[in-house]
């Protein structure tokens, strides 16, 4: 994510109802408490300017949406365009996925991984959000089924999630490495969307571990 | 693979020593009788015209090969270029893949799949050699560790092979979307040669199942 520089965005932020500001305090209760329903969670790590979130919250009512996302700066982009709308089942968590096992316990049904950071270098190969040092918090914060949704143009970070995936005990039960050649269902990043029109081809997994 | 037809196939199969004729006679023992040695099997379902199971057996002297191939024409040209070799680490059966649990039993250690028809009719879909169809038969010919290597430009059979062996209980340790670009040790085959010259991406994978 190319970051731009907002005006205020700390205060931006922090006078947003879409954004979780007393986000440890909810563990294990997060649907309850958050958005005073018990549907189910789904959560986008690196949600970026938020259009992937935001289609997707319109497309499942009865789902609940929580993106997280690093810098205040692209969260503002996200809230420029949830402006124009009324979203009940969308909220936004600022801060580093890392950190995710202090806000959720056992209560996420499905994580989405879209043109995450591919951290290319060997010695950087833990921050890939598919790394064996980030699989053991999604299991602290997801349901006993765990699911997770990937895509991303890039092929070396695609190769080192599967392996990642497969021997940490997921199952890869789809798979595509041309996405918009196939008829699955899908809500575009803004990534994607240009990358589409460029030719670029999008690989896509769905990956589950009991 | 395409077939042309050679002129006393049949016949030329039957003088061959490479070919193992009474196949089904060593269950379990195929190493011992048939390479008078304890060394591990390793096989090719598919091996065409040899060129990789040739450079295999060249390659890893302390390794039994056995080519697995259904037509009696390709293994022709197969016997063509071993006419020229003297290996004793080499064999081949002429048959049905479907077969393989009448030839071996608990006694492969690796089998090799490479630029299999894809069979991309749905409705064929249980022909592909990675389908559900044909993973049990491997579980009854390999040793308790199972392993299997694939090579495809293929991506449609890449992408259902992924899903049958991670369904099937492989774990996908090793893969690539680009097999040229990778540092990996290869040994070619017919077609892959020629991929490459035309510089079509093989996919490949190395999947394990204990």
């Amino acid at each position: 994510m190319r970051l731009r520089n907002v005006k205020n965005a700390k205060e931006i932020v922090e006078k947003s109802a879409y954004v979780v500001h007393d986000s440890t305090s909810h563990k294990g209760k997060f649907a309850e408490e958050v958005f005073f329903n018990n549907n189910p969670i789904h959560l986008e790590i690196g949600m970026g300017k938020g259009n992937f979130l935001i289609a997707m919250a319109k497309k499942y009512p009865h789902l609940n949406f929580v993106g997280v996302e690093r810098y205040e700066s692209v969260v503002c982009r996200a809230l420029e365009k949830l402006e124009e709308e009324h979203l009940l089942n969308l909220k936004i968590l600022v801060m580093d996925a890392s950190s995710l096992g202090e806000v959720f316990a056992s209560e996420i049904e499905t994580i989405y991984l879209n043109f995450s950071d591919p951290w290319p270098k060997k010695r950087h190969a833990k921050r890939r959000l598919t790394s064996l040092a980030f699989l053991p918090i999604y299991d602290a914060i997801c349901k006993e089924e765990k699911i997770i949704v990937q895509k991303t143009d890039n092929v070396s970070l695609f190769e080192s999630s599967i392996v990642s995936l497969s021997i940490y005990g997921y199952k890869i039960e789809d798979i595509s490495l041309s996405l918009a050649d196939t008829d699955k269902p899908n809500c575009l990043t803004e990534y994607e969307a240009k990358f589409m029109e460029q030719g670029i081809k999008i690989n896509y997994l769905y990956a589950r571990k009991k």
